[in-house]
């Protein structure tokens, strides 16, 4: 472990494992519940199944559920099918209604996510299917609805009553949303504020009226990069006439955030969903596999291109030697638009720039390289191969292509993101091999053109 | 504005620019302080320099604070060249301990860094100082100084008189440190435990002892992933001997967490430090041309590798037709190894799984790709080129090429991150071109042992 006053793993797990051969409730369950239910679920993963199912029973629904709701879909499957669908009916009741939206509807069988909402406490079933009714990927279906609600002409101190009452099942007491009779939202009061308040004020003066809220069918990565920029700890969630709905954590925007990155990452290297180091290599080859074939079959495009200029190439053989090069130049620079973008793209920040002076940002950017490995190559090819005319086609070459394949890379994922097609299309080794043919052609053609001087 | 309730920036610019324009103070305040800080940051960003300085002179060094410690340095450096060092050294007081250090931190000059902190109130100044002793990248660099700390013997009306004097100076008030008489820290109360706990109740009674803190030392993005993995608001902390010296607020850990994801996506696309939307071409080109050549002079070795084959390749032209092909997807299935890795080393998955395994894993996946592509490209060559020796080398040298260079991609990352080498050696364009050099070598050694053949 890297950090201090946590025992390791190892030690935690030794020593609920012998207070799990004890066998008594009561010894056991002080030492468990006092670590963080993130150790626990370390020390879950590292027991027997026979001590598991122990722990089950040892353990209330509530307190599974702090375990069972930081868990990965998979480790949650595994974990679900060791007990019973009664118990794990009533953990879920006992999870936040967001965690176990997501976890329900992860499940295949719709019969399973049926049987397991119908035997759920109705409020909850009720608040879960709602999440679950929102379409993906939404603002809505990533909301919560453990929240608190006061009104504007409550006193200070009766708010404080009521979280003394509500506080411990609330996902983030942090906020307190003011409603209106309608359920609109009105305004919101930090804790902190009511901390620092004098109990015979009223929530009215001292909440603040420009709340900053999503709405519910925004996209969940805009409604998280919103709790980002405002350094909320939560936001509300609101439909289309402001009433509220639910609330989105920092803890739930974070997730959100980290699982667009791995999107983005996926996109740049055209590894779609092969990130998760569980899957097996036969898993794994058959999310990257079609990727790669259709990118040979691309690739074959480029072959097919090389042999029409079969006659140049066979006038100058040397010219080959050379196609790695500007093939990887291209490649390489396209690939490096392409980063910029996608992450500017993500953070919000190519909107605030405008899309029009980042490309001219990126071709300038492609010219000036492709000026400069020109000057550099004009030089060595020369002075390597005697050839000044060989030297000029890839000099020319290299400019041309360093400056098509750079807007290229930047064009690529905005018309991508604009049209909503899968954005797997505007990954890296996609645009690279794009590039190639790009890139070969133009050496080609000049090639070709000059061939009597060669 | 994608959200709701938000009045758009432009709206808000008419509105400021207008009440300035009127010259008083007084009505300019209220609606002004009224918008969340970052939209009065987007606000300020839209007026016209002499607005500006009317602005500023409107605000508190409070007020300014809050918009100023919001800002990127770019913005920064500009906003604090408008007012004079007094003013600034004002504003620093006001912000938290850690966006002042930030700040500071980052002034080429420093007599000025100096001259700033000199002007600072000397505890504001002390701490700040304390923040930027603190090796580039650290938990300590980044930590803040603004935490609330109280006594395991007070009382919860004790500790709750405490928070309505200190609460609003806090950067974090939904965490409570208990220190013992040394400074040691010795647990941590929620303020949502404090509210539900009865006046009369004892701290040490309601504490939780288990505290999950992280090393001066310990490098900033490990600090943000534990802060992300036990969904804290924030994160003490501490020396070695266990002393607590700042917090670390979630706000804080998602700006990490999001720097190291840009410095990943700029590491697999050999762009770095080039993300950011402000530089210009020239400084953009200043930045990736060094790779882009550095990666050129290796395409030099691979073109001077097949120049070693020219008999071969004089023999039999139509070898250069699939140069593209076996280089395009050596590299693409690098790419995607490295991807993958890197993506799992950031999210520490790695460390659960296990180095060997996911090396054998991606050694498996190449295998399994290079295998299906095999397949298809020994049927498809023979019957494009009617050469079934010729689709023979292709075949197999795919088979390899693919596999040494999913092994290459996922290698690669790992040993650079294990030797801690500037990661951008570990880029996706290093590692194609690396890629193209190993599999060009097995498709000539090949090709040149079976030439008789052909």
């Amino acid at each position: 472990m890297d950090y201090n006053n946590n025992t390791p793993v190892e030690m935690n797990v030794l020593e609920i494992r012998n207070l799990l051969k004890e066998g008594s409730i009561e010894k056991f369950r002080e030492p468990f519940l006092d670590l963080h239910p993130n150790d626990q679920m370390q020390v879950l993963f590292e027991l027997e199944k026979e001590e598991r199912k122990q722990l089950y029973a040892y353990l209330e629904a509530e307190e599974l559920a702090a375990v069972f709701q930081l868990m990965e879909y998979e480790d949650q499957f595994f974990t679900s099918i060791e007990m019973d669908d009664k118990r794990l009916a009533a953990v879920l009741n006992e999870m936040y209604a967001d965690d176990a939206a997501e976890f329900i509807g992860k499940i295949p069988q719709a019969e399973r996510k049926e049987a397991l909402l119908d035997m759920m406490d109705q409020t909850e079933a009720r608040e879960v299917r709602e999440i679950m009714s929102y379409p993906e990927k939404t603002a809505g279906a990533v909301m919560t609805k453990e929240f608190l609600e006061i009104f504007a002409d409550q006193r200070i101190d009766g708010v404080m009553a009521y979280l003394r009452k509500a506080g411990n099942e609330a996902e983030s007491v942090y906020y307190l949303y003011v409603v209106g009779a309608a359920g609109e939202l009105v305004g919101v009061v930090s804790l902190r504020d009511i901390i620092v308040s004098d109990a015979d004020r009223i929530v009215k003066d001292v909440m603040n009226t420009q709340v900053i809220s999503v709405d519910e069918y925004l996209d969940q990565e805009e409604a998280a990069q919103i709790i980002k920029d405002y350094d909320l700890l939560a936001a509300p969630v609101v439909t289309k006439d402001n009433k509220l709905v639910g609330i989105i954590t920092f803890d739930d925007a974070m997730d959100v955030l980290e699982e667009e990155v791995t999107e983005d990452i996926e996109e740049i290297s055209a590894s779609k969903g092969s990130t998760d180091p569980s899957l097996n290599p036969f898993q794994a080859a058959a999310k990257r596999a079609p990727w790669i074939v259709l990118l040979m079959f691309l690739g074959l495009i480029t072959a097919n291109l090389i042999n029409q200029y079969e006659e140049t190439l066979e006038a100058i053989v040397v010219l080959s030697v050379f196609i790695p090069l500007i093939m990887g130049a291209a490649g390489n620079a396209g690939t490096q638009s392409l980063a910029v973008v996608v992450r500017n793209l993500a953070t919000g920040a190519l909107e605030k720039k405008g899309l029009f002076l980042m490309l001219r940002r990126e071709l300038g950017t492609g010219i000036l390289m492709g000026a400069a490995c020109s000057v550099v190559l004009l030089g060595l090819v020369t002075l390597l191969y005697g050839n000044i005319v060989l030297a000029f086609i890839v000099a020319v070459s290299l400019l041309l292509s360093l400056s098509a394949a750079a807007l290229i890379g930047a064009v690529f994922p905005i018309i991508i993101n604009k049209l909503k097609i899968d954005p797997a299309v505007a990954s890296g080794p996609f645009i690279t091999t794009m590039n190639d043919i790009v890139g070969l052609s133009i050496y080609f053609s000049i090639a070709t053109a000059l061939l009597e001087y060669l």
